[in-house]
């Protein structure tokens, strides 16, 4: 079987989960990096690929694809126990999912990408972004209190999916409370990023 | 067994949506009106409920408690052919549901909601809504061109997640493609929403 094709940027927390799951569950696939700040998902080739001009785009070996990073999450965890088997738990799964998309990377992976990447003069951002990602982190602490992982205290795609950005929210100048930190380096080491992230 | 309890206002799509599925699962349900635009989402009550504030909230009768209107979905059709059997068209329904909530809704529901429901003068409203409303109807325009449902060819959560506002788009005068249209028809009747909304 020839392996699946993932065109991301490793700048993009949701590339990045994308690579980690495939990673994770050894599925073989080919990256090509397309670069986002240098305009390469507005070339005509691309837009080819996806008209929306967004990343991750996914391709089966036949072609056939797959947009939307979290779909893609799904997708490549089809049949395995990254997706809860009990279908209150898969329902709590997709909660967050949704959740991670409209709350918390709006504010926290956009926060972090204009401070970060774009190092714009902190007079030009949204004054309402830095309010919103610290009550999606306070969402966040709030519910980690207690637990381990998002759901039924085991690892799964809810948490791939909210480790991706939440992992990088330092960069943009958002502090992680210590529960949160604690999930995170857990994630980390569950989805052996230190290995994965620094090849020797 | 009790039933289940939705929190829900029928002037959103996003519990309309839920509405539609559970009468067309003939899963019985007890709906708790809750006026958005009355402010009973923001009251002490509602917000121990839902701390974010936001509709559909369904419960178990346990008192189990789902949000985010497309995870209610894929919960309740769980089990059901609304749910497609196969991975990669599953891939394809969780794509187009994130991209009802990413592209769609704020676009197409949101421009209803402040022209239709809010009355706003069309000088008070974003001048990019429209336009982004526009291009949302082209690309499902496009897709249905030789289609009868989003994926598979046959209804799956994703139509009933996409059609909850794309038929009420013309409230907010965003007209329909002749292919849209069919499309939105063919669901409504599958739904039987002439008989839900309209009881003798």
């Amino acid at each position: 079987m020839t392996d699946i094709t993932i065109y991301g940027d490793t700048y993009s927390g949701h590339c990045e989960k994308v690579q980690f799951i495939a990673a994770y569950l050894k599925k073989p696939c080919r990256w090509i990096h397309t670069d986002i700040v240098g305009g390469k998902t507005r070339t005509p080739e691309f837009l080819a690929i996806n008209p929306a001009g967004e990343l991750p785009v996914m391709l089966l070996p036949d072609g056939r694809k797959l947009v939307q990073s979290n779909a893609i999450l799904l997708f490549l965890a089809d049949g395995t126990p990254l997706i809860l088997a009990d279908p209150f738990d898969r329902g709590l799964m997709h909660q967050w999912l949704f959740w991670e998309q409209l709350t918390h990377n709006p504010a926290i992976g956009m926060l972090r990408f204009l401070r970060f990447l774009l190092k714009k003069p902190e007079d030009q951002i949204d004054p309402t972004l830095a309010p919103k990602a610290e009550r999606a982190l306070a969402t966040m602490d709030a519910h980690l209190q207690n637990r381990t992982y998002f759901v039924a205290e085991r690892l799964s795609v809810a948490d791939i999916a909210l480790v991706a950005y939440t992992r990088l929210a330092e960069q943009g100048g958002m502090p992680l409370a210590p529960a949160v930190r604690r999930w995170v380096q857990r994630v980390e080491v569950d989805l052996g990023l230190e290995s994965l992230l620094s090849p020797p």
